[in-house]
């Protein structure tokens, strides 16, 4: 069996030891003489995997009482649809700061649906390239949520501190936080928002389940008729099992937050590595002067690390270099162009040491 | 390890050579270093995995080349809302032949979206023990599709038909059919239909995926501003790819698919494997006093076989001793009580010799 260094932005890395675990338990889970992917999601045996996996996630993330942990599927996107159908049932604009590509598709996606958008900031006249800074951001009198993207997956651009939303009038909105990509990267105070959800994809697990954190107080002031499946109270109070959830991959979200506790030693511990393996990333690119990277220091992602050759014509030349070296997915966005380095949870130390070693040698033999 | 007889409704069995095929490739996809579920969505490696379960779905349905096969999340329950969102975008009404539970949500589900619903047939009537007869489905003149649901999973009725769909005026307007308990459980002649959905998790691979086969005509109909995901026009124009689709899922199901076609030898042998099965239980059950099932033969579901005892008092021992034996989950739904036998593509001939056994011998001892 061969294990490669996988940089992808997503479906990611996951860890060995899940994986392994997984495997040990794939066609007899604790010998019952059958696979958890063969379980009703009714039966004993799955309500204490999915009450398990829920339990751990609030340790943590140290989750509130006065949250609901909701168990999905359809990925970010449909939280894009979900968010304003399920807020802004007594009217309201959706509110936005606008950092880069995600943020602008959960935009894009609220308008589509015939909701008043607000741009409350962007960093857009920087290229996204650092955050809006945060006494510039200006809700319309009319907010009923801010909206924003903790990281941009595809910029590579984090930000520092957590948006205040108060309007003009003094209220304070929800503030609502796709973390699809450094959720659970480090610790986080959780009653700073009304809503947080996430992809699986990047530190919880396997694509095809989303997660979503919702303030007791905001269920209940969705818009009539929308679909069932949409519906954060109807979701919430049949705890996630509206109908058949995603069962294969809650188990491995699971797996993934036992990890996390046991293995890894809690978030405090996560995001130590996490901020060694992004320092020596970082470091390296700047100590170079043939990789860089544009964003702001102080908003550089932890998760994904974004950089550019000098020399662009080598760019095909760095990636098959690196494929042999068993440096997987180092390509950049589509629309971006370049390298990107995503470095999850998931992704070792050993991983970034072996990168920044093939980068020093490439740079000097040039390929 | 132990593998015992599972006769879970859902999600359910999985072909052992499936699972063996999964777990040894979970950590190491064919020597390229990863699992599938760390691959990008959009990794050739990924597309190539997509495409194969693909033309392998097509090639055991003979899907003509005018339909789309998409791959989604949500379940069937999140197509009971997005079939009148994508079929009804310039009016008309939804009808429904009505032949249990699962007809009901998906006609519930369109009405609470404001869709004006028709009842075409019902077996209300018999108590849903005899699906209606051909001739007495009457469409209503403004009828935009007939939806029906070919195997209520939890009656354990089946159609024994292709249901009509011409209106007073001559029109044929397109049949809708709920196919996820009986999907790939023999042939059907798919240009009958307008669309076909199912959940994954009976005959397909695990929860979280759905399968839905539209006619290329009914692309383009949806109402204007639906969710992104919802629209079947920019999922089929996306490759199912508008957003992370459920990869590991849809990887499985495509080993389901492979298995299907190698190892039983296609639809036609399983239709047969799956008479010989159902034959066995139902023959078992008629030639007892003590076993009993309420279905009409000719409707009787092959997939799914409710039964009850005489003596319900002795329901929890039989499925006691049931599970001793190693023969799971044979418990009734809630809502019906008594003991269901699901007998989906992946649970063997060896399971129903297994069952009816352990039937004969506790009508004997009466536990």
């Amino acid at each position: 069996m061969t294990r490669h260094y996988n940089f992808c932005a997503g479906p990611a890395a996951l860890p060995v030891a899940v994986l392994e675990r997984a495997r040990e338990e794939l066609l007899d889970y604790q010998g019952r003489g059958l696979s958890v992917m063969e379980m009703s999601h009714r039966s004993d045996e799955f309500i204490a995997i999915a009450e398990r996996a829920e339990a751990d996630f609030r340790q943590l993330l140290n989750v509130p009482d006065n949250y609901k942990v909701l168990f999905l599927q359809g990925g970010a996107s449909m939280q894009f649809a979900m968010l304003p159908m399920n807020l802004l049932g007594q009217g309201g604009s959706a509110n936005f700061i606008q950092t880069g590509i995600w943020g602008k598709k959960a935009l894009s996606e609220a308008k589509r649906l015939g909701f008043d958008c607000h741009v409350s900031a962007s960093s857009e006249p920087n290229g996204h390239t650092a955050v809006p800074a945060r006494d510039s951001i200006k809700l319309s009198g009319d907010a009923g949520y801010l909206h924003y993207t903790s990281n941009e997956t595809i910029g590579g651009l984090e930000f520092d501190y957590t948006p205040d939303t108060q309007r003009a009038d003094g209220c304070h909105v929800p503030l609502v936080c796709d973390m699809s990509s450094n959720i659970l990267s480090g610790p986080i105070d959780v009653s700073e928002f009304g809503v947080i959800y996430a992809g699986a994809q990047k530190n919880i697990g396997p694509a095809g389940l989303t997660l979503a954190v919702v303030r007791d107080d905001l269920l209940g002031q969705a818009q009539a008729n929308i679909p069932s499946l949409f519906d954060y109270k109807m979701l919430a109070e049949a705890g996630s099992m509206v109908n058949t959830p995603p069962t294969y991959a809650w188990y491995l979200a699971g797996l993934v937050f036992q990890w996390l506790k046991d293995d890894v030693g809690g978030l405090a511990a996560m995001d130590a590595i996490n901020q060694r393996k992004a320092d020596k990333l970082y470091a390296a690119i700047d100590a170079s002067d043939f990789y860089s990277n544009p964003i702001a220091k102080v908003n550089r992602s932890r998760m994904n690390v974004p950089f550019v050759l000098a020399d662009a014509a080598l760019d095909k030349t760095f990636l098959q270099q690196a494929d042999t070296a068993g440096l997987l997915n180092l390509k950049g966005h589509r629309s971006v162009g370049g390298m990107r380095a995503s470095l999850y949870n998931a992704v070792p130390e050993s991983a970034v040491d072996a990168l920044t070693a093939f980068m020093a040698d490439f740079e000097q033999t040039r390929g």
